[in-house]
């Protein structure tokens, strides 16, 4: 059983946001990474679905209000520094996350760079 | 297969900054979320342990340097906007991530809250 955070104790940065990670609830599979104010993290909590801020738009999104994939929330985790939530999901619509069509945002690969031999 | 990223091709912040949540990579337990600059990149892909960007201390931080709870990094992921870096690793020593003593920074939960009925 996990110990209950309370919203109040939630640090926003600077620019009243906190980033959330966007995790399948049963596969473990990190969907995506977008941001959250507390409006909408209050219509997430509410609504039972995920509602982000974009930073582009400067206005509240709800992921797969047009798509058709929203994302149902089945948890949500507060980190020990409290500015980070883990937002469990159930991945719905064409259990799509990312808007170029993959199931993941993180569908590219950084190749790890080893030091030449000296 | 997965295509690659250019670390040319990143965007880091106006803090010359991303967020990197830490994953690891057999389980899918998100372990935390840090920060990384270019610098601490660098060093993570060359050392192939985690090294992330202390905004609290302004110095690049080599998580269990100290703790000897050291992350060994499996695969590096680039998400859509090559914004955010999904690192997954082998969480070493006593596999402990958080400074607290828990696996995952993420061992708190903000209720659900549901609308009262109208």
């Amino acid at each position: 059983m996990l110990p209950d955070v309370a919203v109040e104790d939630l640090r926003f940065d600077v620019r009243g946001l906190l980033p959330a990670v966007v995790q399948q609830h049963d596969t473990g599979e990190v969907l995506m990474v977008a941001w959250m104010d507390a409006e909408s993290l209050q219509r997430t909590r509410e609504l039972g679905e995920t509602v982000f801020y974009s930073r582009s738009r400067d206005e509240l999104w709800h992921k797969g209000a047009t798509s058709g994939n929203t994302q149902r929330v089945v948890d949500l985790r507060v980190d020990c520094d409290a500015d980070t939530v883990l937002v469990l999901v159930d991945q719905g619509g064409d259990g799509v996350a990312c808007h170029t069509g993959e199931r993941s945002c993180f569908h590219r690969r950084l190749p790890l760079r080893r030091s030449a031999p000296s």
